[in-house]
């Protein structure tokens, strides 16, 4: 007997797949992780993804719920409307994968794909720190920065998939070389490896290049040493707040929004940063927007992309 | 005996005051031109409005036209929902003036009002350069930088109806101070105010302080020098390209829209700049979008103000 409607949202990373039963209203209900094993190539993880959601699809029979809906949230460029991954960094063999149609013909149940980046942003937006907010950028510093625009309750996709790439926004025209080919992006200041970097480079203006310090520096590395005091990790983090205010200010000027949600692993050393980005959002944006706009730290943490790409899917299903 | 509906756009600039007369496919009929004398205060001005919308309802009877709605663009801080003027640069007396009210009171007709600069790309978008484009984001260069985003053929607002402050998007974060009390805004170096003032910066360089050319340096003043094989000139507009091309790959990686429409006075000196900013543009932004980003110059000139005016006050009356 169905007593309700049931959704499954899957994380899909390049080192964890996760994979969760959700009733309509966002409530996870199970949830599994398992390791990717990316490198057994795109078949084995076509496979692999079948097999977890059936079994959630299991779970969801026996807690009375009937599954409507798949939600995926992959990393790399993905054509939503198509329902394929282009190219993933951390799927080298995946070129133009269809996988929306592999997961479907398997399923028999209508599936969505979603950038992951995107997908924890309308998490976020649904059951996280930006619940009952319309608007809202959610930004995630880790190895690097991404981003997801939640307009209206809705991701902004841009006319390829491709908007929110808010890690590289310039703001420093001849700064840093950054992977994307760019100079100056966000991300090589604001990201765990900007914050080494920025470590790196202040010790070796006192040290030298063969500094063993230098060998193994972690971000944690830095945020602790930090939280101990230290003079040179205390000055890298605020001048890593403060070019997040810079890039926060803009995305206000451009945006106007409600909210910015900022997580990933760099959110643990929130009390590290957070001050100087928010001087620097007073004293670059225009004030009625920028003191309209919370900044805050995100709440679903390794859920947000479970969460994001089941709503998602139910979005899709209620477009229809 | 009516044949159609009619809509009456205005462009309520500081200087001018533009009032026209569409067809509801955004087609002007008719269309008037007035000096706005903006000194005399806002009741004189709200008269001046009243006076001109009715004279083109006259217009419309004329033609057969049932005018359905008026759409208003005026300049500074608009509450769009309330109708409401909070500020403008250019009418010192306006706090918060009911603008929408006192002219439904004296018009007996749906009034909308919208900031200037949206209804200049809501303009472009319907009937202009971004015609048949559903997402596109209006760059005005004059004397500032203004700027209109339209995401799925709406303007998008934010939160407090000030979104599209492109012009204040933080491009050196330790540049040249900005009327906003920012540092290093787009507006800085891509507006007629950023080339003059670049070009004597550069003419600072090689001239004393007191160079005569110094004083009475246009923006015009420095295409035509640069048109003439003026080599300063020249690497001033080439910079100018620069800058404009860092603000809109920007724009890019977090819009990733199907057009950028380049308006304003400084769309004149087209060749002197767009070349560099296209340049910019490829080595900056991500590669697909940035490909197949139109980048274009405004079609409409004066007239996008009245036709976006026109097209707002329309998609007002169609959502009711």
């Amino acid at each position: 007997m169905c007593v309700g409607i049931g959704v499954i949202g899957v994380d899909l990373g390049g080192t964890n797949l996760r994979v969760a039963l959700l009733n309509s209203d966002g409530v996870i209900l199970d949830k599994r992780k398992e390791a990717t094993q990316a490198s057994f190539g795109w078949k084995f993880i076509v496979e692999r993804l079948v097999a977890a959601i059936s079994r959630q699809r299991e779970i969801a029979v026996q807690k009375g719920l009937d599954v409507k809906t798949v939600g995926v949230g992959a990393p790399g460029i993905i054509l939503m409307e198509k329902g394929v991954v282009v190219k993933s960094p951390n799927f080298p063999d995946w070129n133009n994968l269809p996988l929306r149609e592999h997961l479907e013909t398997a399923l028999h149940l209508p599936v969505v794909i979603e950038n992951d980046a995107n997908a924890a942003a309308l998490g976020e937006q649904w059951r996280g720190a930006g619940r009952g907010i319309g608007s809202m950028i959610l930004l995630t510093l880790g190895t690097g920065v991404g981003g997801g625009i939640v307009l209206n309750d809705k991701v902004w996709h841009g006319a390829d998939g491709m908007a929110g790439e808010i890690g590289h926004m310039t703001l420093v025209p001849d700064g840093r070389s950054c992977t994307c080919g760019n100079t100056g992006c966000l991300e090589m200041y604001a990201s765990a490896r900007g914050i080494v970097r920025s470590y790196c480079e202040e010790l070796g203006k006192t040290a030298s290049d063969t500094h063993p310090a230098l060998q193994e520096v972690t971000s944690e590395n830095v945020y602790q040493a930090a939280r101990e005091g230290d003079a040179v990790a205390g000055r890298v983090m605020k001048d890593m707040g403060r070019m997040l205010g810079i890039g926060i200010a803009n995305l206000i000027n451009i945006f106007n929004p409600q909210m910015v949600v900022i997580g990933g692993g760099v959110k643990d050393a929130w009390p590290l940063f957070i001050g100087a980005t928010r001087v620097e959002v007073m004293k670059r944006a225009f004030q009625v927007p920028a003191e309209r706009t919370e900044i805050v730290p995100s709440l679903l943490g390794d859920d947000a992309g479970v969460v994001g790409a089941a709503a998602a899917a139910l979005q899709k299903i209620e477009s229809r």
